[in-house]
């Protein structure tokens, strides 16, 4: 019966002034015509749209449990240790780093490197040294790094830090392993600040990275007045002028776009 | 300036009645207090989690996307052609069914099998025959229905008819592969009618398949009255009668439930 109550109190209200109230179903608060949102029936709508991808999530992640292969690296993983494993290659780091000792292998199968990398697959399948001798050696990288690449390779998981990250970035563009690439960008975009966007501008140039390096113009030219009286900007100009040349450019883009945008002529 | 002309119209009605409407942001009627739905807020604020669900729900397919495995048998998908794809075992139909010539081996990775299926994890780690041989014989099943089995096992993907659906059903519970064995379920559960229930729940109980066993007993004990004419019904009294025996501890189940919601006795 509150709702006998509701419209008891409603016509109140419209007694005391001409403002007219209704009761939003979601908060329950009550509201006039300058915040109505929905009639009932689009609301009803709306949840079994939410309801229905819900649904839709539930399913697909229970696809992403079925399809994730559990590495051999994974020993502390849910599944039972994988026992023989059937691996058939190893990676090696090579690092140009002096280690404690000769490097650790890190097992894997073929048919999942050539599954999740177009260079791994060419390497593989066409006789290589690599494909011969069952190793692969991985330049310049860590053996943590490997590591977190084969195991993301098997189950499109990583712990990422911000070093992490483009670490395998750099992996990941190397071997063109595209949903580990677009993962590292997400997670270098979130940490893009001005203290940081001229080295990573350098870093996404350098490794192809289209996500992160917009990313890095766009902080760059918001603080163009602050460019020049950087280190790393002084640098740059030293080392890779033609990098410096597209920060203006872009600059130079943004103001023609917002004088447009203006209707005003592009100030000079 | 729609806006103006809406609180004009809105004024308009009042005028003529008590009845005061608003305008849904989302189909663009007029509404009154009996059909509210939500206020300014939450209807933004739901807008925004649709969206987040969405983006959720892209994250999830490009996941899927990225874990999926090429079959070795998919020579018609996008991916080039696997080449030598590095299978280490094969799988055989052997059905009782007189064939036209030996049967067409299906090739495959003793990782991604062992990876899907406890059970072949346990037959091929544990040095069985099964993995000296390479082969594996997989019994009273048609060639069409391993190689869709395998394919599932890679892909996560099946395109299914209800015969399919139960020739899957059958593999994906003697082999535990749970992922399969639901999507099974939920095709032949949505392919449930009157007809096809007494079928549906002897097939049901024999493998295992709770979900379709359910749906299957809700079916027939909707529909009591027919069930002693069926045909099945004087089959399944002969073959199985304990089956029978659960059906109608079902019906007086329901019965009993029923009664209690309804605050009066059961009717004998």
């Amino acid at each position: 019966m509150q709702r006998a109550g509701f419209v008891a109190a409603r016509h109140e209200v419209e007694s005391e002034s001409e403002e007219e109230t209704m009761r939003c179903v979601s908060c329950q608060d009550e509201y006039d015509a300058d915040e109505a949102g929905t009639c009932k029936e689009c609301y009803e709508e709306a949840n079994e749209t939410e309801e229905e991808l819900k649904r839709e999530i539930e399913d697909l992640k229970a696809k992403v449990a079925f399809l994730r292969f559990w590495s051999p690296l994974d020993h502390h993983s849910n599944h039972r240790s994988c026992g023989p494993c059937f691996t058939d290659v190893v990676l090696v780091a090579s690092s140009d780093e002096p280690t404690a000792g000769p490097p650790v292998p890190v097992p894997a199968h073929k048919a999942i490197l050539a599954s999740r990398s177009p260079v791994f697959k060419a390497m593989l399948e066409n006789e290589m040294e690599e494909s011969r001798s069952g190793t692969i050696k991985i330049g310049d990288v860590s053996y943590d790094a490997l590591r977190a690449f084969v195991n993301y390779l098997y189950n499109a998981e990583a712990c990422l830090d911000e070093q992490m990250a483009c670490d395998l970035l750099v992996l990941a563009e190397k071997y063109q392993v595209k949903h580990l690439k677009s993962y590292c960008e997400k997670l270098l975009v979130s940490k893009l600040n001005w203290e940081n966007s001229i080295i990573g501008y350098a870093f996404a140039h350098q490794h192809n990275a289209k996500t992160l390096l917009d990313a890095a113009l766009s902080t760059i030219t918001d603080n163009m007045d602050k460019l020049t009286k950087r280190e790393e900007y002084v640098e740059l100009v030293e080392k890779d002028p033609r990098l410096v040349v597209e920060i203006y450019e872009a600059y130079l883009s943004k103001q023609v776009n917002t004088a447009a945008h203006k209707d005003s002529p592009v100030k000079p």
